[in-house]
This record gives structure tokens, C-alpha cells and sequence, in this order.
């Protein structure tokens, strides 16, 4: 016995079975077939493949980015005392990362120190005599805390007196125009270097075919020079549907998008930096706070006698944040397996369809279906 | 013959070849045919496309951030003289990017200048003579290089003397209260704006319908004002489960995470940030050198004479990181493909299970096998 | 008539339809069948599931970190006058982000103030008298506005006067060996903390098991502490691939890499950030401008006559960027069913190939395909 279950489970094991099949000669329900197998490759080789290549395995990008700044100005406005600006005076921080800002615009307090003042006019500073101004008051929309004395502003004006950094900021004198106008002509060298770990693929957008010399007299240009790392300011600007004059005004937020999407595959083998731009910031006045983009920081002095005074910079200008994005493709074993599998599976349709075409459109689908289904009634033995 | 072979060519592309098929009138293995394609298509349509959305193509968010912190306060403890804060003076840097630091504590060295001095004691740095210390020595412990001589640090401890910024600092001297603990009422409005590139979504933080004026009044609230751009300090560091008094003595980093996951199908049309809050730094002293967050930073000062001072500044704080992930979804036709085609795989699956179940469990096995299966012997001709 | 109809839906759906077969005892066909069979098994564990991981679902880390830089320098050479560094004054930005810079040489033009003074010389500013200058004129590769009037550069030389900060800097006059060669026995300490939102797991790079005392001692070592956080410069430097000393004359960019690859699954449970160090910036003199890596910034000063005057440091130095990637893997149901169903598309192509071998290549071939095949001829009725 043992003998022959051994058998059996070898005869189960090694034994073939394969379908019995009818063999129909007829045309129309060829063409269905083969059609439908040609559509389901076609899908698979064209759009699949070739439109999508999900053959391919992706990695994101891992990137470094150097900026660095050229240019100066000298402004000589009526507001302001004539003054040379150099990359260490306009551009904010000056390390030359991957979001840097230069100013265009400003609001100097100079002369600051820890002392009283009035407040600015408003209707919740202004006061008749002291009983108004509540000792020790913060309130979040003045500036300072309250000493509880009322004092003269102007001549017409009384407010609240103030601890604070005196004399305060009068951050309506913002000039119309840009101070920095000139800011426009500035230039920027962006360094990139990126990595595709998973496919240990290391890039500069600075093309090997490029040399020192291009580089030392070119400027980006869409048509013409798409390949420069030295971008004009204003150029960047315009790219991105903006006005360089109006936007220094109030400042604001710029992306410089680096599209590093490679096709790492040696045929095709193009792996180039594709560079857009966008103003990141709302300009619309509608649903915003604080339109434009400035910020506040202070040059600290110390006099002879030790007292620390202030000048006080509101910086308007604009932000320029390089922003590298890019998913890198290469042929993988896995996704293309896994393509071709769920691509298989819809071949194995493919009879379905033609089946039922057979058995309810063609004239003789009774001879057909009586051939294919074997029908067994419940009473058979 | 050519003839012949052409023929038998076009037999073999456009005959069709269908498998024969049994027909069995069982209400038991119909069900359980039924049945178990039911149960692929249900986890299909249910599980893959309603619950895990597989039939969506995705992309990562890009993002650039903008913040500005709001609020000042007046300090009057017994460690330190009488000030009064604002943003320039406590936020660093101070250019609102997407990770800024709020001065909470600090332990300031004013008036340091390139000079000698005495080491601040310790086994290592101690001396009773001259013999002691090493001319040139630079024990990384230290605080400079010592010049080889042994002076007094107080009346009755002597320490070798080293080149250095004089006075050394003494960040024992610590306050155990935070110096601006008023800083847990300042509030900082974070704009943030994101692309999904693959799908060209734009996206800010500060929704279409949000109003100015609610704008300028509003502070976030999970329940009350979830989509109001404007955070109270105090706040965030609530919501991530700690204590803004405690954390601001030592400092720490707090993450700012926005989640951008978004299903932009038209159906779903859902793309608002979620915000949330988590400290990222840890608190426990166990395996931790360096607790909370510090670092140091110098004022620099020229007196008339042209010699250099500074203000060294050990500045203890919390430092929010925005952090803001997302990955987007949508319709795609690819990754539909490869879920319907494995599904379908599945369904493949489904007369297997009958078959077994039929030839296994059934009373009338024996008679379906012998219909079923056609057994060529192997002396079959 | 409704009752029939109603039978022959109940009977469409609930009899079972199975294909017809033909049981070939023939052990080569079956052999060639199951091996077939084993290979896609074989394939499809163990290559897809235990090679490629594809069962698993993955999500992108998300990263915080936090680097604080050790250590102190006395410089004494022949061009600047002694001095001693710390921390406050070689570390840019000073905040500890996870782009930070040392400070390793420098170009020092102190008592700079907004002036005239004669051009550098070089063909473009050199005159003879005043017609050769151009009163307005901002030459790009200038340094100032000129002012029209030719003065004395040297005895020798006479070049275009220019309006700027004066004196201009030399920046020729940078140091052939670094001027803070000790910097290379700085340390960084780097805290990384990171998240897998999808799987909601948070991890930080100093490891639980790791004490505090043998992080107040250790120091990086790919083979001996490859898990502490403290980290020389020089090892950094030398890791990559490069010479510290000579990198730090001109300056460079660093890549620290923390790959934090992780699989979550239980029985897997490796989850450690891996550290590599690339040079970023290309060293190579051929297609570079701007070779190494510099920045200028300015220290501002008032003399007490108001009167503003700046130190400008052209800094070169090494910019350490910490970079952080990672994918963490853990099983998925969606994927496992995906790849599943890919998997077994290609087991429906084993029995096409085995039956291709079947009616091929066995001497029976005519046998079993008569026994198999059914030819219906078109005039079967």
C-alpha cells in the first residue's frame, strides 16, 4: 500500500493535466482575439512602457545648494544720506545657502536706546492725562509697556509714554519707490549638486561641457544660455510674471524651482537641471496679512561709557528660495515584473471576451456552445 | 506547398482555440464559485480603492515657509538690569525662514576682550606654582591656552592662566526662571506655501476664504480656529505636551509639523494643512549631553582706540522647526492597471478553490472527476 | 414564462462551468510543468519578497537637526596680529541648523568707510587723467561708482577714483596655508531626530542603549564607535576623501549624509542611521568659477561721532551640510497583494509553455494533440 499511495502522489505530482480545447475556424472570432490580445499589448508596450515607464524604479533627489550674490549700488535719494551698498550690506544671511534675501527696500531707526517715549498716535494710545495710561500695560498692538504717564507727541497729539527702544519705528515712511532699484542688475551664481542615492548618481548643474570661460561672461536666458548658473535678478523676476520695480517696493517671496527629473537608463541617458520660476508669496491684498515680505533686525553699538544703543533696519526685499525637486527613473526588475504581471492578467481576459462574443453573436453559437459545454445533468452517474 | 504553408499560417493566427467546459448544475460549488469572486472583487473595490485609494497616482509636496514672530516684554529680574525685548532682539536669525529661534534664557559675558586671565577651576586647571601649568597647552576642556603661568582666581583658589576672550564665561550663573518668560504670549504667523509639481497644485496655508480681518484677530485653535495661520507660543509647546516655563529655562526644539496629504480628485476635492506639534529634542537627562537647545553668539564692539570688544551671549531657546510633508494623490490610469490586473490574477484563482472543492468535498465527486478528466493511458495511440 | 426565465438566470449564475482536461502521465512534460512552476515560486520569493522587499509599504523620513561645534584656536602668524578663537567667532551661522560653516581662513579689510579712493588696478581702471574715467560709472567688474577724477593708486600707478567702502579689499592677499589650521581638531555634535509619519515611528541618532559618559568621551569612528554623534572635522574631511589643510585655505562644501534606510517589520527591527561624507563642491579648477567656498559679511561699528565704519571678512571656510534621507519599509497589504497577483499572471504562463512543449518537442505530440484539440470543421452542424 504503501507502494501505491507513493505512486499516486508521484502520478499526482508528475502527471500533466492540460485542457481539452475546440478548435473553431472561423474568422470573425479570430480577428475578436487577436485584436483584443493586440490592444492589451499595445497598451502595455506604448502607453505603460513607453509614456509612463513603469518599468522604472524612482529615487528622490537629495540635493546642496551654494548661492552667491554679485553686484552694488549707490542710492541717493531724498529720504535717505548717499550710501554704497556692497553683497555684504544687501544680502541676508551672507552665507549663500539655499534661501537668500536682498534687500531692497528699508526703514532705518537709527539712534535707538532703552528709554521712555510716546507712543505712536492711535486711537488706543492717545490719552488726555495720565488717568488714560494704565502703569505696566502691554498692549500687543503698541510698543512698548506703559509707564502710566501721558505726554506730549506732537504739539496737537497726546499719548501714553512708553518703555522701550526710543525713539520707536515710523514704519510708514517706507518709500514709494525701491530704494535698492538698482538691485535689478544684481547677479546670482547658483551652485547645485544633487544625489540619487539609491542609484549612486551624483550631478552639478554646472555641465561638465561647460567651461570657465562661458561661465565667466554668461547669463541665463531661457532660449539662448539655458544651461548659465548665473542668473540677472530681474530676469527672474519677469520669468515669473512679476515686476521687478513693483515687487522690491514690499517685498516677497521667489522660488527658484530646479527640476532635476532624470531617465537614468543609458538610452536615454539625459539627466540636465530644468529651472522655473515662481513668486511663492500672495500678492493679492484679499485674504493676507502682512503683504510682501520684510523683517526686522538691529546693528547693535556700544558707546565710549558702555551705554548699547541701536539702529533699528525694517528690511523689504526679496526672498529668493532655490527649491530642488526630481524623481530619477531606471529600468528595475521589480516594477517591470510587476507591470507585465497585472499586463498578463488582462491577456487572460482576453478569452472571456472572445467566448462571449462566440457563443451570442455568431450564427451558429448553438453548434458552438453544444461542442465547447459538455452540459451534466444531476442524474447522471 | 507555399500555398499550403501560408494557409496553415493563417489557420493557426485566426482559428480560435476555446477549452471544452463541463457544466455542472450544483447549487453547492456554484455558491462557493460565486462566493469566493465575490470576495475578490469586495476586497478589490473595497479595501484597495475605497480604504487604501491604490488606484492614485502620488507626489511629494515642495514647500517654502515664511514666518514672523510678533510681541515684546520688559525684563526686571535681580540677575540682570531693566530691558525691554522686541522681535530684533530676541528672534535669531531674524530673516523668518522655516526654522527660528526665540531667546528665552541667556548668560551674558559683556565686555570680553583678547586678553589673560585666570581658568575657571576644576581638577584639571588648578595649580599651586608656575610648575603646574604648560606654556602653549590647549586642554580641550579648557577655556584657552595657557601661558605657563599659575594666578590667583580667587583669595584662596589659584588656576593656571590662559590667552583668551577675558572674563571667561561663568554659564553656571544660569537664571532658573526664564529670563523672557513673557515670550510664552508672543505669537508668530507662519505662511506656507506648497506645489505638488507632478499635478501642478499650488496650495497656501491661508485659505481662499479666510478673510483679512479675521486675519488680524484670530490665534490657533485645534476646535475653534483650525486654520488660522497664527500660533501663541505657549500653545504649541501645550499642544506637544509640555511646559512652556520649564521648557524656556534649558530651551529646546519644538516641531511645527503641517501635513499637506491631500486627495485631489474631483470627488474628494480635500486639501486643507493639518497642523501638529511635537518636541524633537529629548528631555531625559539619561543618554543626553547637552539638554535643552543653546548656543553661543558675540555682539562685537570697537572702541574709539580701535580695540576689539565683544558680548558674549550663551542664548538658551526654543527653536521651532516648520516641518511640512505631504504626499498628494490622484486618479492615475498606471497604477489602476496594476491594481485591477493583480486583482484579476486573483479571480483566476477562484476556479482552482472550486475544482478542489468540487472533486474534494462532494458526494458526486467520482463522477465529476470521470467526466472532467480524460486519462490517456500511455498505450494510447 | 417569468418562472423559466427566473431557472435560467438561477442556472446562469449558480452552475459551474469547469474546463474539460486531459491527464498526460508523461513524467518529461511533467517535470518541465512543475519546474516551471518552482521558478516563478522560487522568483517570486525570493527575489521579489526577500531580495527587493517589495511586500512592503515605505514612507519618506522627515528630519530635525540640531549641531553644536567644540573647540577654541590661538593664531599667531606673520600677516594678522595674534588672536584667540572660540566658538562665537568661527561658526556661521551660530544657531546649530544643519547647515553650519568653520571658519579656516580670511581676507580682513578693517576701518572700511563709505568713501572715495583709487580703483584696484587692472586694464579696465588704469588712466592717465581724468578724461579716462567716467563720472557714474559702475563697472560690473569694479568695485565702486566712479567719480571721474584719475588719482595715484601707488607712485607707479594711476587708477579711477570710485566712490565705495574704503580702503577696498585686497582679496589677493588671502594666506597660502590656512589661517585656522587647528580648526581641524574641532568636534560637531550632531543630534538627529527623525519620523516615518505613515508608520508613525520617531527615532533619534543617539541610540538608547548609548550612556552619557561615553558620549562625554567618544568620538566617531567608522569601525570602533560607529554609532556616536561626535564627530572631528578632520575625520569628516579625511572620510570624504580629501586633505582638511588643503580644503581649508580655499574653502569647500561637506556633505555629512545620514542614511536612515529602515525596515520596520518585527522580525527585522534594524533601524540605525548610517554616516557617509562626500565632498559637495567640485574641486576641479576646469569648468569652476568661484572655486572653494567663500562669503563676505561685515561687522558694523560707530565711532562716537556717529560716523559708521565696518570690518569686512572675506570668509573661506568648510560649510558642513547634514543631510538626511531615508525609506523605511514595513509589510503592506497592498503591495504584498499587488506583487502577489503579478506573481501569479506568470504562473497562467506556465501550462501555455508546458503544452507548447507538450505538442513540440514529445514524440506523441500527434497523440495528445488529437486527444486534446477538437477540430470543429466549418460545416459541423
Amino acid at each position: 500500500m504503501s507502494n501505491t499511495s507513493c505512486r499516486s502522489f508521484l502520478h499526482y505530482v508528475f502527471d500533466y493535466e492540460t485542457p481539452r480545447t475546440l478548435l473553431i475556424p472561423h474568422v470573425g472570432v479570430g480577428l475578436v482575439f487577436r485584436l483584443s490580445q493586440l490592444l492589451v499589448v499595445l497598451y502595455v508596450v506604448g502607453y505603460v512602457c513607453v509614456v509612463q515607464k513603469a518599468y522604472q524604479d524612482t529615487d528622490s533627489v537629495i540635493s546642496s545648494v551654494t548661492t552667491k550674490v554679485k553686484g552694488f549700488a549707490f542710492t541717493n535719494t531724498s529720504d535717505t544720506e548717499p550710501r554704497f551698498w556692497d553683497v555684504a550690506d544687501y544680502v541676508i544671511p551672507s552665507q549663500g545657502e539655499n534661501s537668500f534675501f536682498v534687500l531692497t527696500n528699508m526703514v532705518v531707526t537709527p539712534r535707538q536706546t532703552q528709554s521712555r517715549c510716546s507712543e505712536l498716535p492711535n486711537p488706543s494710545t492717545s490719552c488726555v492725562d495720565d488717568c488714560d495710561c494704565v502703569e505696566g500695560l502691554s498692549d500687543p498692538r503698541g510698543n512698548g509697556v506703559q509707564t502710566g504717564l501721558c505726554e506730549n507727541y506732537s504739539t496737537t497729539v497726546r499719548t501714553c509714554e512708553v518703555v522701550s527702544w526710543c525713539p520707536l519705528e515710523l514704519d510708514t515712511k517706507l518709500p514709494e519707490a525701491a530704494l535698492l532699484a538698482a538691485a535689478e542688475n544684481f547677479t546670482v551664481l547658483i551652485k547645485n549638486s544633487i544625489t540619487y542615492p539609491k542609484f549612486d548618481v551624483h550631478r552639478r548643474n554646472i555641465l561638465p561641457r561647460i567651461n570657465s570661460s562661458y561661465l565667466k561672461t554668461c547669463t541665463f536666458n531661457r532660449s539662448t544660455d539655458p544651461h548659465c548658473p548665473i542668473f540677472r535678478l530681474r530676469d527672474i523676476v519677469s520669468e515669473a510674471g512679476e515686476e521687478f520695480q513693483e515687487m522690491a517696493v514690499k517685498g516677497g517671496v521667489l522660488g527658484i524651482i530646479i527640476d532635476w527629473s532624470c531617465d537614468l537608463d543609458w538610452w536615454a541617458g539625459k539627466c540636465f537641471p530644468k529651472y522655473s520660476f515662481r513668486r511663492l508669496d500672495s500678492k493679492h491684498p484679499v485674504n493676507n496679512v502682512a503683504l510682501g515680505y520684510n523683517f526686522r533686525f538691529a546693528k547693535y553699538y556700544k558707546s565710549p561709557d558702555g551705554e548699547e544703543s541701536r539702529t533699528l533696519i525694517k528690511a523689504y526685499g526679496i526672498r529668493f528660495d532655490v527649491i530642488v525637486f526630481g524623481i530619477a527613473g531606471k529600468f528595475g526588475i521589480v516594477p517591470t515584473i510587476v507591470n507585465l504581471g497585472a499586463a498578463l492578467s488582462f491577456l487572460s481576459l482576453v478569452p472571456v471576451v472572445s467566448d462571449w462574443f462566440m457563443l451570442t453573436c455568431l450564427r451558429k453559437r448553438n453548434t458552438y456552445s453544444k461542442q465547447k459545454v459538455t452540459y451534466l445533468s444531476e442524474d447522471d452517474s
